[in-house]
Order: structure tokens, then C-alpha cells, then sequence
């Protein structure tokens, strides 16, 4: 194993994933663990635990949730705008259990709607896409990070300009799970023509806003013009159909938007997208995560 | 009693509220039972059960969910524009029991957005409100029901022409209890600072959208500009702000609007109206809807 081989950790809030990569970032091996939210201080047991069998003198850069105040130590957000190196010198570094480790620092920034925005895990996302995909670090490019909470995030020359949130994942899924939108309905299914007419809906001339296009998944299905069983098809286009356009109206990008997340998701945002003739390609979430704890590895290895 | 006293039934989702009025209106006794949804295939035995006492000559008009496909019969809906007399012509009249029952029809409309909508309950309250308040019956004005399932109305010399529904009750419900932005926050306080702020934000200049707007409310807490405490208030601004920015640019009233609900929920939205320099004035829910009851009594009675 040569010096530059480091261990990588994605701690969310949800889950813990660890990786023994070596120094090319190949994964050797892994491990999974409790989320930030569960492991609270619990942390450092739970870390030493998890990699006890891996060499002492292997540095951990770990990244997510793991830095916010529901996490292991808290690590200051940056503020926008804020290059990639600037980001990985500002991880908070500390010695545990005689392991070097770094978490890397969420972002903060004053947002397209002025409002005070926040990021932590998706910024060590951006640094893997700029480093996987070297044409993204020059000039201007808007990223699209979907999940719970989608980050859209204009980069500049390899800095973060600013970013803002839309809370398209976890309305879905409390839609889903809790109102009678899409009681009884099946899968999300962004072939089927319902997907379509919700991005159309959403996306249309009269944009009157996801608070008054929600309640035609209900009104529709008793008109018979949705099935119920294609509900969350219709819901799931009215929601990211919704963000995508109102994303493009605060951000209109020249170019094609880098999708970076799971690629069934990424593929409903691209739908999206094509529908306001923008086009994207994708990054797979876990690559660049990965990719940008190597980034962030190399820079301090580099510093150090 | 005379012979135009009437039983009248709100018979909701949740709870059925059932009144003995004399032919003034006033009511004489009470009772409560299980919502349409509970109720379901025992409505009839549960309505028996409950008026009992009660004399058989008596006719009953009942509104709500006990209409619809989930309630004891349906009464299918009304299409817009429709006048306050056929809603009344249009109830599903049936004998129940050795008594007469009287079902009020929901309505249905192509909305301003152009796509198909429904409400059921909330048209006994709109022609409750133009029996209450004759100089709404002439001319056109604007009505917001607001609740669950928020209703906009547009009645045109006691004619609804169309409405529209906005998700606002059920998606502040919603937000509140299951996601992270407003955990551990206080009851919503109309008086309070930011509830105002969500508002202004909700309804400046920017408007991208509530999808883009709700994030903050966690957002601004980490950065320190609202307290945790207050977070409830500040999302309730941006919901029933949003609901209130997107419906009056759909419906551009020109004289005030008529809330039909509860005083502190329609409190809220008159506040929300002032931001819009749109006057506003209430009538209270529960006297809007028995009301109506008695307004479809007396033209069934009329017609009889």
C-alpha cells in the first residue's frame, strides 16, 4: 500500500459508508455504519470500530453530515463564492485514536432568492465532478445535485458562485407516504405519459406554482384523466417538472446542465431538462463523492 | 316546531356535526359522529342511530365528504358555472329510514390553470355566505375558503364560475410534523415577526416558487435569523403567502375578498391579503355552512 492510499467516508445523515481506497482511489475495501443522526456521540467509537483493521497511518477524510452540529465535530460552513482548494484547506482536521482525519466543510451562501442557503456533503460532490470531469472546472457550468433536498449550484472556473435548495425529494416523499395525492398508487415510472403531463403542467405558460397544480393528482384521478395506480408518475412530474423550472427561470444556464446523483433520479431530472430543451449529462453521485474525497486527500497531502 | 324546521349534517372526512334548527335557522340540539371516512358502509345506521330522538318528519340536508365516492351515497358533482338555486335543485334526495334525506351536491370545474378540480362542502358554505351577505349575491367577488384543501372561488351574481384548490392546510400539516424544518417549534403565532417575513418573502418580487422557498426555514434558523421557536410561524408565512401571491395573480380581484372559515386561520390569510393591499372580511365557517343547509332547505322546500 503506498503513502498516498487514504480511507474515504460519506457520513450522512442517515448512513455511514467507508472506503479503503489506495492511492489511485481504487476502493480495496468497505465498511458501513450508522448515520450521523443515530451515531450523535456515539461517533468516534463507532469510527474507531469501523476501521480498526485498517492501518493506523492512513489519513480519514470523511464528508456529509458527519461535520454539522448533529455530527461528530463540527465543521464551520464556507462561505460563497469558494474554490476547491479553498474547500479542502478548510476541512477540520484533528488526530483520533492516533489516525489523522479531516471532514470536509459544508458551504453557505447568500442564494438567487436572497436567501441564506446551506450545503454539506453535496460541496465534496461538486470537487469529485470538477476533478472526474476537467472541462467542468473551466468557465461557467450549473450543476444539479437531486435527492431530498436538490442543490442547483452555479460554478465558475472551478469556484462556487452560490447555490440554492429545493425541497423537491422530501415533499415527494411525504406526499407519497402521507396525503391522499397518490394513495394506492405504483412506482414512479418516468416512461409512463403521466411523468410527461406533470412536467408539462408544471412546466407550462400559466405557472401558477406547485401549491395550486398539487391537488390535480386527486381532482385528476376522479375526473378519470390519471389512474390511480399512475398517481406518483403524475406527482413525481409536477414536483421535479416544478423545480426544474423554476431553477431555470432564477439560474438560466447557457449550456447543458451535469446532473450528479443516482442515475434513475438523474434520468427523471433529464427528462426534465428536455423538456425546456436543456440538455445534461450525469455524474454518479457515488463517484463523485468518492471522487472528491480523493480531491480533497491529494490537497492536503500536497499542503502537508 | 313548525314544519320548516330541518335537521342539518356537515359531514366531513373526519367528523359529522349534525344540528335540530327551527325554521328560523336556530339550533336546537346537537349531536356528533365519526367522519365520512370512518363511518364508511355504517353511515346509514350511524345517522339512524343519531336522530333517533328526533322527529321523522323532519327532513335532513346534509353536505360534505358524505357525497363523495368514500361517504353514505354519492352525489355526483355539479359542473361550473352553476347557479345557488340548482345546487340546491341538484341535491340527491333519498328516503332514509322513514325520513327525508337531502345529499347537496360537490361542484367541478376546469380551474384557472385549466385543470379539472372539485370541491364538496365548501359550495354549501359559498351559498351559506350569499345568505348571510346579500350584496355578495350581486356582482362578482372573490372567495377563499382556506383549510386542508384551500378553495378559491369566483361568484358572479350568485353564480360559481370556477375555483380553484391549493394544497396550503394539508401541506403546512404535513411539513410540520414529519420534516426538519420546523422541529421543536411553537404554535404559529400571526403576530409574531416571522411569520410576517415569511410572507414578504413568500410574496416579493423574486417569487421562484414555494418548492424554492421552504429550505429557508431551516436554512435561516443555522444562520442564526430566526429562532427555533419561531419556525412554525415563518413557514406558515410562506405557505399561506404563496397561496395568496399565486391566487391573486391567477384571479386579479378587483374589491375585497370574502375568507369563509375559521377567525384564526382567516386571520392569517387577511393579514397575508394587507401584504397585496387587498382588503378582506370573514364570515365564520360553521355559520357559512348551516346557512347553506338551511338555504338548500328552504328551496327543496320550495320546489316541493
Amino acid at each position: 500500500m503506498t503513502e498516498a492510499a487514504f480511507i474515504g467516508g460519506d457520513w450522512g445523515t442517515t448512513r455511514l459508508r467507508l472506503f479503503l481506497c489506495d492511492g489511485h482511489g481504487a476502493v480495496l475495501a468497505r465498511a458501513e455504519g450508522p448515520g450521523a443522526a443515530e451515531a450523535d456521540a456515539r461517533s468516534g467509537a463507532i469510527f474507531s470500530g469501523l476501521t480498526a483493521d485498517w492501518d493506523k497511518s492512513l489519513p480519514a477524510i470523511l464528508c456529509g453530515m458527519v461535520g454539522s452540529t448533529i455530527g461528530w465535530r463540527e465543521a464551520a460552513y464556507l462561505s460563497c463564492p469558494v474554490a476547491a482548494d479553498a474547500i479542502a484547506q478548510g476541512a477540520l482536521r484533528f488526530t483520533h485514536d492516533g489516525r489523522s482525519v479531516a471532514i470536509v466543510p459544508g458551504l453557505s451562501c447568500r442564494n438567487d432568492v436572497g436567501l441564506f442557503d446551506v450545503m454539506r456533503g453535496e460541496e465534496t460532490q461538486l470537487l469529485g465532478a470538477l476533478r472526474l470531469r476537467p472541462d467542468l472546472a473551466q468557465g461557467r457550468h450549473l450543476f444539479c445535485l437531486p435527492g431530498t433536498h436538490t442543490k442547483w449550484a452555479v460554478v465558475e472556473d472551478g469556484q462556487v458562485l452560490r447555490f440554492h435548495t429545493a425541497l423537491s425529494g422530501e415533499l415527494f416523499a411525504l406526499l407519497s407516504a402521507h396525503s391522499v395525492l397518490a394513495r394506492g398508487a405504483g412506482a414512479v415510472n418516468g416512461a409512463h405519459h403521466t411523468f410527461a403531463e406533470g412536467l408539462r403542467v408544471a412546466g407550462g405558460e400559466a405557472q401558477p406554482g406547485l401549491l395550486h397544480l398539487l391537488f390535480s393528482t386527486r381532482s385528476r384521478q376522479l375526473a378519470g384523466e390519471i389512474e390511480q395506480e399512475d398517481a406518483a408518475s403524475y406527482l413525481s412530474g409536477l414536483v421535479i417538472g416544478t423545480d426544474v423550472a423554476a431553477s431555470l427561470r432564477l439560474l438560466a444556464p447557457h449550456g447543458p446542465v451535469t446532473l450528479i446523483g443516482a442515475p434513475d433520479l438523474a434520468a427523471l431530472y433529464a427528462q426534465a431538462l428536455a423538456e425546456h430543451t436543456i440538455g445534461s449529462d450525469n455524474i454518479a453521485g457515488d463517484d463523485a463523492a468518492l471522487s472528491g474525497i480523493a480531491f480533497v486527500h491529494q490537497a492536503l497531502l500536497g499542503a502537508a
